[in-house]
């Protein structure tokens, strides 16, 4: 667990979750310089690893969900907000994190535990792009599962191999005043979601 | 104008924005009826026709904005909410509707109009598929804009020419059911939206 | 291995992965159906269970291809066309399928398996949709891979439910003739793929 | 009409179409230079100025095609390949170039100009991204229309501003390299599509 700020009752607790199983994934460089960089009055906790989960197969799912499963949906539930880290794959969200996406919607809690939930996206490339068009597909999945999905800033950290020195500190300072700027939008943002009384009613 | 309910200071005030040019669209009659089966409480604008507004030339808009644009504008900043019917063209939003939007952020205004703007989608098809690709090509671009589309529910009218009766009536019961809980759902959104400053904080 | 045709010199050699792991898929069912009326002269595989693949990392993968990846890669360059048969989860594709994308895109290999390869798409839902979002969504993966993806027909198999019955056989008679269409339209467009020497020069 | 080439009878016809109305426009000066650069082998011409259309309406459509439409259809039919150069309005496409494609599958012919036609997309921007979102956009709009539409090589032409010389000339040397490498892939393209008589069997 990491732990930014002074955990008064006011914090917002944030889960972390990252895309990429890479021990030097610029994605987890990515994650872990958001979290540094997070002012007072967070609590952020990066989630388990996502490859412990098995491959969603609903028959299995039937007899129970696999104790992975329930670890991350506790975590979600435990969450104010939950921001995802990753790579993009393919045009795409890497299976592995898709997966996790998969399982937190298999019906066997009512409603899924990313359900109502503020959501923020990051992402890292070596490339131009930054994981633009993986934070579109992401997009549409949590349409489905009906997480609110803070619009803006979006965060792009294109050329990713640029931006950290040996220590895999982050050095870009555009990229480091972006990031401590997102806590404080992250906050507002599910302090808006958090005002209204969701569960049955907002959406048919 | 049409008005739904006592129009009292509580109303929700609605515009709604027809992507289809034609006279007997299905879109237009899936419109009309969502406007007649609104409850008390809604206060409910019929756009100007689209087709008015010129196409978008970056040009001409530094020239200053055309009056249609100008009128649709207002429309927009004036309403609550914004919900816009449409039917899908080349799995595509239609180019007349994309054209309104591509105005609306045109940069005269320091803010474009719809920015942090509660907004709704509708849409009929004649196909299966109720226009559910270019209710996610839409979304990309509400995006892009910072309006705030809510998640569910998500009225996509299939086969619509089974739907209505020879006087444009629609006689689906299940839709019909659809778009009454519409509106409070609407309402519950744009609440939730409304009660939190916006304006620069909440995106970076 | 499943058989259709004569095994002739010029069969088609197809093969088929399926995006679920459900014993009972309606998914695994429309596979099958499409397979059984396939015409004479396909050479139709079933490729190996795609949760024999480990999730991706590149840190394993600068090891070394694990089996299932090296077989599935076999499989797929023994192939002249993959028709890829799979549900849509949350608006996307299944975790589980993207995995063996992300697999077949890691460059060990000069060139990804599926680069070129002619390729369909086939899906079954429950709800309306028939997996129409999925396959938007693979779309946009495969173009980043460089396959060629075959635009028509389309085949979304909705209310998947009605249409097969207790012994698991597809009795609905559009889609029976959709599917019997099916092997010619993917027999030309993979023609029409192969009479041109790719390799290095197509793409830059 | 710009000629490159000799225009002999194995070059290949390409009609550009630009999706920006500016007289400014990045993606002008981006197709201008991409028609200078064309190697031998290739008649280009652009297309009439999509905004001497009028919004697609099908009650007008059914009365007759307006002339311009009729036009550009014609333009259509004649080129071999079409390369659309087009801005990111709103992580969409522009509508003034949506209901260019809107009217051009209006089905007054039996077929629409576009199906089976081989097509290329480029696009600049100011931004970082070079249009990507749009291009998405665009190809799944041309997967309805049934055009081929090239995978590689693919351009995004990003921070435009800093490539163009005060008289429009693109300077960006790795950006004219790759606008050279464009023809002879296009070509190839289009000769793999041609091989194949289409018309009616490809597609269901």
């Amino acid at each position: 667990m990491t732990t930014s700020g002074d955990g008064a009752a006011t914090s917002l607790k944030v889960l972390t979750i990252c895309g990429s199983l890479r021990r030097e994934s610029y994605n987890r460089k990515l994650m872990r310089a958001a979290i540094e960089l997070a002012p007072p009055g967070f609590q952020i906790t990066e989630s388990i690893r996502i490859d412990e989960l098995p491959y969603l197969n609903e028959d299995v799912a039937h007899a129970g969900l696999p104790a992975p499963v329930q670890r991350i949906n506790e975590q979600v539930r435990a969450a104010d907000a939950v921001v995802f880290v990753t790579p993009e794959y393919n045009y795409g969200v890497p299976g592995v994190l898709k997966n996790v996406l998969d399982w937190i919607t298999t019906p066997h809690p009512p409603h899924n535990a990313l359900r109502f939930k503020p959501v923020g996206l990051m992402g890292a490339s070596i490339g131009n792009f930054g994981t633009v068009r993986c934070q579109l597909a992401l997009r549409q999945t949590f349409l489905f599962i009906e997480s609110y999905v803070m619009p803006k800033p979006e965060i792009y950290l294109f050329r990713a191999q640029d931006k950290f020195d040996t220590q895999g500190r982050l050095t870009d300072e555009p990229a480091r005043e972006l990031l401590k700027a997102y806590w404080p939008a992250l906050r507002k943002f599910a302090g808006m979601i958090a005002t209204t009384p969701h569960g049955e009613g907002v959406h048919a």
